[in-house]
């Protein structure tokens, strides 16, 4: 790699609660010539905290990355709810397909992912891509540790949000955002320069049963872990969906830092219910109506939704990023 | 008209908040011979419960029908609030176009809107359709003084709520809906035989300028006398949506009575959030997932909603019933 590709790496901070596609995305961040893996951050939503950080350690000693820090995150909401919704009837107990890995050598520095986030944020200014695969609240955390850091970050691409569909979690929310609804809509109205995936995106971009065998079939060690854990991930998306195949939720977000032409945006205010039935759910203002009164979408900052996606090319290049490991 | 044709006629009361759009579903509903009118019941909304009941009684005295009954409905939301959003900035502030039309002769019956809808049902079992434009709180007032309403009742067309859409009181919220969202739920998710008509749709269905000049150099009494009252409503959705036409909401939902066949439908639970900053938002059930946990759409009943509309179809039918008064 010549040093002009060097210096263009994209440094990116990983949000992520290991989770079976949060570990595909992972490796496929570290298999990708256009990023730099400056640290992961935890947090609960597939998986525990504690889980997620034993996970993240896990999962870069399996692909020899020990040089990457990992911050533990927060293990309450932000509003210091304990009494959290933890996904591992999709993922299983351990996160990550059941299969009884040895605990890592390593730990998780002495920072708090929020303040990991800050520091990272004011060492490279504009520089730093977060990439937020579980609920927000580290990145709430870290814009109220300091109001500089949603300018200070470069962007923060979010897998987040049911726009125009169903939610996942139930008819009106989606996972990550259900997770930590409050927090959600701290993040999405800070005023950083955020792109919002949603599953309406995400539910597009499926690993097929073909694809699962090509995988299977490979001699690449990241082809062969992620065999032995999707099991279970399938197994659920039969159950679920009725459907051979499963979503590249996490993969999907992470590609879209990579390759930010994998999908078109539109821009407008996204806002969060934080209570009653529809807890959770996003509402995006397309603006195209001038409203009579002021809304609760009225002079907040606005961000970037995802509106398309070119699924066959995010499934190409996560399999040609996992399918070797040289 | 032949006999066979007369006993077909489908008995259809209009709930209205009068209205630049309620007078055109009423004139055309009177001048539909596949509907007969058994009577008008009123609330607020538009204007009001007190002026949408002069307005009814007027409406009805311009086309000379004083035949059909008026009910007055409640003056407040199924919770008894009495701070209403009354939308005077798009109908008026007389919800006639501020025309200063003189007050009706008649008045309305001695009965209530919810006990007239009770009485319909139980004197027609199964034979009455509701074509609801408005707040829904004399059909959930209804449900509540007869819990048999809902399988009495023969069909309830609604329009209300916006679907997988942005809402038109706010990003949220549809206007009906956020008129009594309360009351909203407990009609959705009543059991009766529903069919839910948002914005979605209604926003396809446009009489343009050009109709309008139709109507203007048109002798019909109904045309000549919408014509008057439309100015506003033109002024309104220019102002709102920088467009030169007006959406058909209301007439839409009642010729969904006239011809179904104008619609499709798919089948699901609705349900409304009552509070935040979503309140008066819908979210229907797309019933494509298997959730893992139990939902507040669970083992609730069933709606139809309205997913495309021929509005080229509805356009023209709306213009020729209104264009001639014979």
């Amino acid at each position: 790699m010549s040093m002009a590709a060097v210096t263009k790496k994209k440094k990116v901070i990983i949000d992520t609660d290991p989770g079976i596609d949060d570990a595909m995305a992972i490796f496929a961040a570290l298999r990708s010539p256009e990023l730099e893996v400056v640290g992961l951050t935890t947090i609960f939503g597939n998986v525990y905290t504690a889980l997620a950080t034993r996970n993240a350690l896990h999962l870069l000693e399996t692909a020899g990355r020990t040089d990457i820090p990992v911050a533990e995150g927060s293990h309450v909401t932000i509003k210091k709810a304990t009494k959290l919704r933890i996904a591992s009837f999709v993922h299983g107990s351990d996160g990550l397909g059941n299969q009884n890995f040895p605990p890592p050598a390593g730990k998780a520095v002495d920072q708090s992912a929020a303040a990991f986030l800050v520091e990272q944020a004011n060492l490279y200014p504009g520089q730093v891509t977060v990439v937020a695969l579980g609920p927000l609240t580290n990145l709430a955390l870290a814009v109220e540790l300091d109001p500089s850091f949603p300018k200070k970050i470069g962007q923060i691409i979010i897998l987040g949000g049911a726009y125009s569909v169903n939610g996942n979690v139930n008819p009106a929310a989606e996972a990550n955002v259900f997770g930590d609804p409050d927090a959600a809509d701290i993040v999405f109205t800070c005023g950083a320069d955020i792109l919002a995936i949603g599953i309406n995106i995400t539910h597009q971009v499926i690993l097929s049963d073909v694809d699962r065998k090509k995988l299977e079939q490979s001699d690449s060690k990241y082809a062969r872990y992620l065999s032995k854990i999707l099991g279970l991930y399938y197994d659920y998306h039969m159950d679920a969906y009725s459907t051979t195949g499963v979503y590249l939720h996490d993969p999907t977000t992470l590609l879209a830092a990579v390759d930010p032409s994998l999908m078109t945006y539109t821009e407008g205010v996204v806002r969060v219910q934080t209570d009653g039935i529809t807890k959770g759910l996003t509402v995006f203002d397309n603006t195209k109506k001038t409203y009579g009164e002021i809304t609760e979408w009225c002079g907040k900052p606005t961000v970037k939704v995802a509106v398309t996606v070119d699924a066959p090319a995010v499934v190409e290049l996560i399999m040609q990023r996992l399918l070797t490991d040289d």
